[in-house]
């Protein structure tokens, strides 16, 4: 397929050091051409689970034949592998540690290839930086057409993370907080059509750590100042946030504790409110 | 007109979050030759004047018909108008909420579009991310050469922001803090010009909160290590700094009373210094 | 030469002001085909050494014929020279104050000019942002092909700054950390060579402030969670990690003396392990 040209990346490195940087060198130095776009740097150290939904949200709004780099790796250098997904006419790039799982459980026809060719790699590879000896190259030579099917051997037995799935018990429905964003909103895995079904037309509760809220509105200035409001966000999810403030500073739950955290959407009772 | 093909982003959403690399996805599927530059996307949650005084200073930098889209916007969703301006031969893209505000008192044949027409967006607009879904498509739109007032009407009564403005008192030149910035220097509204003229060849003597300082110097470098001083910084405003130290930390003011913080110049008693 | 049309910049601005946008919009308002890669904006305020460094590690990665821009600069506007280094096919731009000794140290054949002519810079140059008005202007006018030797005079006496060498003591080789990442890993001076000529087959110990560390990895998962090891980093240089955590917590030294501290690699005693 045509490649757009575009390659994005997304790790844990941060912007102090010149890490990323050097990946795109390392791909400029391929396809002088590509244009590269930074997801985010700012993934906690490790945290796979949060990059691999980072990416699954944001790669659709990128055109077709995009190549996406994901390089939040901390077994680089050991016998993890180095993969390569095609999916949804899209492609990805990064170790096989699970950091696909959202796109792979998307897309059951995507395409995984171990990338085991060095013609595609730097020529020396260090232990410690795949993202700029192996990753970062291998994206660029994507990016200039090159077939993913020459890079390497097809594999069937990628790395899956566990994700924590929304529930129904006794009368309620169950998510799972999956980020926390620069505002504080707490955004959930809890799909709005998935929301809309369970209530059926009945207004809801939603509650999560020590917030609790009747209602969801439609914009975050619907609630008065300083006030806790759940909405399906930009993501098509539920999320809940404060007008003016930060939901994660309210919720009562410790800061690392806030990922993964319960929430908990029931029916108000007596109530057929359309809200 | 024809345009620069060039796209800034100037928005509070910081860099953790893949929002803004959602923007820069939308502009891309529109226009995939579009140049995309980050003026910042540290203005602080909901900071409207701050944003558009960073706007206001570096929108001259960039080559005319460059589109600036400034989303700091926490009336999304509400009844608030998306808008488009015309000034000085470049366009801005935002929600009206003052954020253009510096740009339209500094340019009055400004012409300014209510961003109407559906088809410059994407298909679905959320009610809490036009940033992604409606200001950085319509951008890409205008980056590709789309004639503004086809995406909308006119309109005469933008929202605008009451800036402080400079006054004279009791024989002293008083004027506001307007921006902190990465190095605690104190950036005030008053502008070079206007400070001579009221000094008129005489030393002055500048005071904001604790700090007292006598002359202006050239550089920060004149000044003695750790010691205060006032130039005229390179937005050609007065500013107070430190050499080699932070003017915020010094003033003795409290980090949230900084932005709008008085600064008053007053002619050195008995004193004819041109320096 | 025939430029590479890409631009680096590297600063201690941060990325909350629209300092570096301002740069980009003056390259790009003379080169509007200019590629504009960040390499970092997150140098601390005033840390010459630190930025040279970076540059240095980090040039090799882009295309030969690439301008590199690097502006942290607390003499600006004092009589320090804006410089121009033209070395190993690459072009370097910033102030004359050591930010290239690594560079002209590496390359004994350099050519440094100085910046005079004001036909390359901006039309106004303020006495405190050279950076946009000098240093952005000139390196975009070299990105388009303009002869270095056209912009200033040859000179031969630029600041070097002294940088720590590794030396041998009583049986031990002694380095010093150069660089602490985002991950907290410790990163020297003692390059792979050195350090495996020195230890001539024989185990090693590594020890800096409260860690001690027996023999060198080959990745971060070789230790245990927690254990700190120590690696041959992406940088061929030997490098102090923790496994899961940061050897910067963990080496008992105050945050401000971490980067200078010494290191202390020995045989182990009686041991010819070849690990």
């Amino acid at each position: 397929m045509r490649p757009s040209g575009m390659v994005t990346l997304l790790t844990d490195f941060g912007l102090e050091d010149p890490y990323t940087a050097m990946m795109k060198g390392a791909v400029l130095s391929i396809n002088p051409a590509a244009r590269i776009i930074d997801i985010s740097h700012h993934i906690p150290a490790g945290a796979v689970m949060q990059a691999s939904w980072a990416l699954f949200e944001t790669y659709p709004y990128f055109p077709e034949k995009t190549v996406h780099v994901a390089v939040v790796d901390p077994g680089v250098g050991t016998r993890r592998r180095p993969i390569l997904v095609k999916a949804r006419s899209h492609l990805f790039v990064g170790p096989d540690n699970g950091i696909f799982s959202p796109i792979l459980e998307d897309c059951r026809d995507a395409q995984i290839i171990h990338l085991k060719d060095p013609r595609y790699f730097l020529k020396h590879v260090s232990n410690t930086f795949h993202g700029r000896d192996l990753f970062a190259p291998a994206a660029a030579h994507l990016s200039l057409g090159t077939d993913p099917l020459a890079m390497g051997p097809m594999i069937d037995d990628p790395v899956r993370l566990p994700f924590p799935r929304p529930y129904t018990k006794k009368g309620s429905l169950w998510g799972q907080i999956v980020r926390v964003d620069h505002f504080g909103n707490l955004i959930t895995n809890l799909r709005a059509e998935d929301v809309k079904k369970f209530l059926a037309g009945r207004r809801g509760i939603i509650a999560v750590g020590n917030l609790r809220v009747e209602g969801i509105s439609k914009t975050y200035g619907e609630a008065p100042p300083r006030q806790a409001l759940a909405l399906f966000g930009s993501s098509g999810r539920l999320e809940i946030a404060v007008n003016k403030g930060r939901a994660a500073d309210r919720a009562g739950l410790e800061t690392a504790m806030l990922v993964g955290g319960e929430v908990m959407v029931s029916p108000s009772p007596g109530d057929a409110d359309h809200s």
